[in-house]
């Protein structure tokens, strides 16, 4: 799994995802939720993982303004065809290692109670799951994140110091 | 206009926001685009306005976290019935103090061609449009910015250095 490719995300990239994003899940508008901006904002914690010359999976995240410890896990998304193959993992793994290079060792980000896998996959990679006043089939959720009254799932991770070869 | 009273955003501003968003833009679904992670993450360059106890404009922005000179304003709005009272240009100068502050001298944002109070209000504040190959109206326009087809027009400020009362 570590010769994934994987590259830092860039403005270019941004048109080819959103237009096959909405098929990536399903059908569900989620392209509309992805801005641009953080292909260009945001470029050193963002990433994206090529095969053959095809993009099959990126992640958008950034590290935070207001708390100087944390960073931010936006959206993250991998070609339906080429899931369980450690792409996503690799795409976390990379984007901890530039949060812990910029002095961060909290990472946050959210999912939908609804989407069993995201939570699973989260766990897998050492997110908690944060306490919310209601529970939801056995999952902490936080209601009416958006004022829609959509509920989230919120984890968190505390980042271990990074493990050196030498010091 | 001195006496506008304005402050960072905090989370608990995003609700009240995104339920009347819509509204504020003539029905445009405009609030699937404003995202609640930059009332969290973003609140040093993020402000809104009250009067009354009653939000009645606000300003998203955040620093580059690629250009280190530049910071980018995400999303403004101010209540329909509050227009043309100084609130968008208190907004703005506010979030040019912050920029300025945090060593950015180059502001940047976009809007919709069809917006043209928007354009007039934005060369107003001192912003000029970024040259394109496509021209409409008169007006350079970016062309499939988004990889929908949505046109937009890309301005771009340069920060003057503050003006010190003494020194």
């Amino acid at each position: 799994m570590n010769d994934i490719p994987i590259r830092h995300a860039q403005p270019e990239d941004y048109n080819p995802i959103i237009i096959v994003l909405d098929d990536w899940f399903d059908g569900r508008p989620v392209s509309r939720t992805l801005h641009k901006l953080f292909f260009i904002h945001f470029r050193q914690t963002s990433f994206v993982v090529e095969e053959d010359g095809k993009l099959v999976g990126f992640l958008v995240g950034f590290l935070s303004q207001t708390f100087p410890d944390e960073a931010y896990i936006h959206f993250v998304g991998v070609h339906p065809e080429r899931r369980k193959a450690g792409i996503g993992r690799k795409l976390y793994e990379r984007f901890f290692d530039a949060a812990r290079n910029n002095g961060r060792d909290t990472v946050r980000c959210l999912t939908s109670p609804v989407n069993k896998s995201s939570i699973a996959f989260h766990l897998r990679m050492g997110f908690e799951i944060e306490p919310q006043e209601t529970v939801t089939d056995g999952i902490p959720v936080y209601r009416n994140y958006d004022g829609h009254g959509i509920e989230r799932v919120l984890f968190v991770k505390q980042l271990s110091p990074r493990m050196h070869d030498s010091f």
